[in-house]
C-alpha cells in the first residue's frame, strides 16, 4: 500500500489531550494503531502516541465508507494520523472517543510483526532488542525512558543550581583510567588512542581551574562480563570538586540521590504506575559504613569476606537487605581502587574511596583524590603503571592543581533502581555488549 | 616546599562575596595566588577563584611574622586557602581586602611557568593548549566556558520545556552515516566497528516511538581539515521530530537560536564584558533563502557558484554580510546533501534539506527526511552505498516509522557566535585534531 503524504496536517491535540469536556470539537491526531475491531455496524481502532491512547470509532452510519474501506487496509503498528470530532462516549476508554472524518496512512506496518508490542503477547528481551522500535512503544519500555529523562534533568537541575559547571572532555584518549585491560583501540590517524573508560583524569584537572565540574557522557568498557549489570557503553554522571574531601562529595551524592528520587515520585507517577513500581525517596543521611564495618556486617549474617577482597552480587544484596535500600561503603582497601585515590595517612594499605550502594547494586563510586606529584608517581608504579605514559597529566600537578575528590554515577544503574529494571539492557536504548553491536 | 593539609578548612565565601559590607567578618577563602607585591611595609597577593579575585593584604605591624614569611614563599598560581577577616579599605580592588590570620598553601606551583594566566603576557594558541590547566584560568578563557554551559542549559530548558525526551545513542556502531571517508575504525572485541559520526539513523528510529527526541554527545569525524571550524570530536545537540517536516523543525531551531542568545545575553554579561563581545538577539523570524535564492545573492555581488556546488568560508561570509547575522538556506542539491534526506517530488535534484549559518559559520543542519523503505534504499544506491550494510536499519521502515525531520546543531560553533572566539580549539576544553591528542 502507498502511504498517504503528510501534506499540511499537524498534530493539533496528544491523544490524552482528549477529554470528555472537548466533545464536538475537531482534533488531528498523529501515532500509531495498536487494536483494530470491526463490529459489523461499527469499527474501532486504538490511536497510541506518546502520552497514551485514543479510541478512534467509525459507526458505519455516521462516516463514509471510504474511511470504512481505510480502516479495513490498515495493519497494526502503521503510522498515521486521523482528523476528527471527539465525542463524549461513556462506554469508550477515559470516556471519549475520535469520529474520523478523514485518515491518513503515513506509514504502514509489515505484518506479521516481530512483537507485539501491547505487550499482551510476552517476548524475552533479545527479541524485544532485536526489534527496538516495536519494544519501545510498549509503555512499560517508555515508562524506563521517561523515568531516565526525568533522572538526569534533576541530577542536572541540582548540579547547575550548586554552582557546578558543565564540561565535555575528550572520549578518544591516550591512556587508561582504570585497568588497561579493558581498553578499546581506535586507529586515529596514524596513531594508537582508546575510548575513554572515563572522564577522571580531566575532570580532575578541571578542578584547578572551573572549581566545580559535571558531565554527562558515555564511558567504554571492554568488558567481557556478560552480567545483567554490565554493558560496553554506559552513561555516567561524573562530578569533581576543589578544595573538598570524600566527605563533602559523599553529601553532593546523597542530595542528588535524594533530589533524584523525590522528583521521579513527583513527576513520574503515571510511569511508575506502568512499571508497578513503588518508590521510596532514601532518607538523610544515607547510612554509611566502612568497608571494615561492611565485613563485620557480613560476617554476622554468616557471609564471610577476607579482607582485601571486594564483594560479589550476593553479598550486595546481603548488606542492602541488612541497611536497607542506599547505603555508602567508605575507606576500602587500597588495592581494590584505581592509582588515583588518596591513601590514609596512618594506614597507606586503606583509601579515601567510597561506593554509593542501592540495595544489590553498586550506583557510585568516589573518593578524595591524590592531589601532590610525587604521590600519583608512586602510586602509579605501586600499580605496575608507567608515570611516562602520563607525562602530560602529571604536568599539571605542578600548576597549584588543589584538594579534590569527586565520584562517577552510573545512569542506567541508577535508572534500574527507579524502575525496578532487571536488566540493565533494558535501560540503554541500543545496548552494546559482546553479542550486540547493531541495531 | 611540602603542601599544607586541607584539614576541616572549607570555603565560607567566594572572593567576589567579600564586600565593604561583610568589613570584620571573617572567611575562609580558596583559589590560586595570581599576583603577589612586597612594599617594604606591606605584603599583597591576589586570590583569584572562579567568580573573580580578592586583595589579600598583610601590614606588617597587623600580622605574624609567621605569615608574611608563608607569603615570600607562595609562587604565583600556587593553590592556597586564606583564613582572615574581610577589612573595607578604599584603595583596594572593589573596596575591600582581606587581613589574613592563617595561610595554607595547599599545593605550590613550580616556578617558571609555561604561561601567564594572567593574560598579560599573550601567548599563542599551541602553547595555550598544551598548558590548558593555567590557560583555563584566563578570565577569558572561563568566560568561553561559562557561556557554553550557558548555551546548553538555554538549549536543554527550551527543548524538555516543549516536550523533547532526551536520548542516549551508541557512539559505537557499525555503519556510516555520513561519508565513509571519515570514519575512525574501532577494534570492538573480534569485530569491525566505528565512532558514530552522528546519532542520525538511532534519532530517526526513535521518532517511530518517543515522538520528539533531542540528544547532547560527541561526534566523531575522521577528517583531515586543518581549519579554525574543523575537529575530530566536538559536541552536537541533535534533534529528530516524528509527523513533521523540515519548516517545523526549522522553527524550533529558530527558537532555540533566539532562547540561546537571549538567555546568554541575561545571564552572562560579566563574561560577555570579560571579552569584549556584544551579542545581538536575532529577530524571529530568522531570513530563510533557498540555496538557488542564494547564488544569485552571490552572483549579485559579483561571487559566482556554479549550480550544485557547496559555499565556501568567503561566500558564506559575503551572504552573512548580505543578510546580517543567522540565515537559512533551504533546499539545497540532492548530491551535496546524505542519502537520508528526502528528495523533492517535483524536482528529485533538489533536496528538503537546510543549513542554519551564522556570518560565516555553518552552525546547524538538517531536514525531511525520507521515511519509506524503498525510496531510501534508492537513495542509499544513488550515493554508492550498500543497502545490506543498513540491514538493521532499514527493517525500522517497516514497522510505521512516521513521516519525520530533524537537525544537528555545533555547540562549539554556537559559542564561537556568541563568544567571538576566532578558532574552534578555544571552545574545546582539550581539542582533538589530527596533531593533538593529548593532553
Amino acid at each position: 500500500m502507498k502511504p498517504d503524504p503528510l501534506g499540511d496536517w499537524r498534530r493539533t491535540h496528544f491523544s490524552t489531550e482528549i477529554v470528555p469536556e472537548l466533545s464536538g470539537e475537531e482534533a488531528v491526531l498523529m501515532g500509531w494503531v495498536t487494536d483494530i475491531r470491526d463490529l459489523g455496524g461499527i469499527k474501532f481502532f486504538i490511536l497510541q502516541d506518546i502520552r497514551g491512547s485514543i479510541q478512534v470509532t467509525a459507526p458505519k452510519s455516521k462516516v463514509d465508507s471510504e474511511i470504512l474501506d481505510k480502516i479495513d487496509s490498515i495493519s497494526k503498528e502503521s503510522a498515521v494520523g486521523v482528523k476528527g470530532k471527539a465525542r463524549a462516549e461513556e462506554q469508550a476508554p477515559r470516556g471519549v472517543e475520535i469520529i474520523p472524518s478523514e485518515i491518513r496512512v503515513l506509514n504502514p506496518a509489515k505484518i506479521p510483526l516481530p512483537l507485539d508490542p501491547t505487550g499482551h503477547q510476552k517476548a524475552d528481551l533479545d527479541t524485544r532488542l532485536n526489534s527496538r522500535l516495536l519494544d519501545l512503544r510498549r509503555p512499560k519500555s517508555q515508562a524506563i525512558f521517561k523515568i531516565k529523562h526525568a533522572a538526569c534533568q534533576a541530577i542536572r537541575e541540582y548540579l547547575i543550581s550548586n554552582g557546578f559547571i558543565e564540561i565535555h572532555t575528550p572520549k578518544i584518549v591516550r591512556s587508561a583510567t582504570e585497568t588497561g585491560a579493558t581498553l578499546f583501540p581506535i586507529s586515529y590517524f596514524e596513531r594508537e588512542a582508546f575510548l575513554s573508560q572515563s572522564p577522571q583524569l580531566y575532570k580532575e584537572v578541571l578542578t584547578g581551574c572551573l572549581d566545580k565540574v559535571f558531565e554527562f557522557g558515555p564511558i567504554f568498557r571492554a568488558e567481557e562480563h556478560d552480567t545483567r549489570y554490565h554493558l560496553n557503553e554506559v552513561l555516567s554522571t561524573d562530578i569533581e570538586v576543589a578544595f573538598v574531601t570524600k566527605e563533602d562529595v559523599m553529601g553532593v551524592l546523597e542530595d542528588v540521590l535524594v533530589e533524584v528520587f523525590k522528583k521521579v515520585k513527583q513527576k513520574c507517577s503515571e510511569e511508575l504506575k506502568v512499571l508497578e513500581k513503588e518508590i521510596e525517596v532514601p532518607e538523610k543521611p544515607i547510612p554509611r559504613i566502612t568497608y571494615d564495618e561492611a565485613l563485620d556486617k557480613l560476617e554476622e549474617a554468616g557471609k564471610r569476606v577476607r579482607w582485601g577482597e571486594d564483594f560479589s552480587i550476593p553479598e550486595q544484596r546481603e548488606l542492602g537487605n541488612i541497611i536497607d535500600g542506599a547505603y555508602f561503603v567508605s575507606d576500602w582497601p587500597a588495592d581494590l581502587k584505581p592509582f588515583y585515590i588518596m591513601a590514609h595517612k596512618e594506614n597507606p594499605k586503606l583509601s579515601h574511596a567510597f561506593d554509593l550502594l542501592y540495595d544489590e547494586i553498586e550506583l557510585a563510586s568516589g573518593g578524595t583524590r591524590v592531589h601532590q606529584k610525587e604521590v600519583l608517581i608512586k602510586q602509579l608504579k605501586n600499580k605496575g603503571l608507567s608515570p611516562k605514559q602520563f607525562k602530560y597529566h602529571l604536568k599539571n600537578f605542578e600548576w597549584g592543581l588543589p584538594p579534590h575528590s569527586g565520584w562517577g554515577l552510573g545512569i542506567e544503574r541508577l535508572t534500574m533502581a527507579l524502575t525496578g529494571a532487571r536488566n540493565i539492557r533494558e535501560c540503554v536504548l541500543f545496548p552494546r555488549d559482546q553479542k550486540r553491536l547493531t541495531p
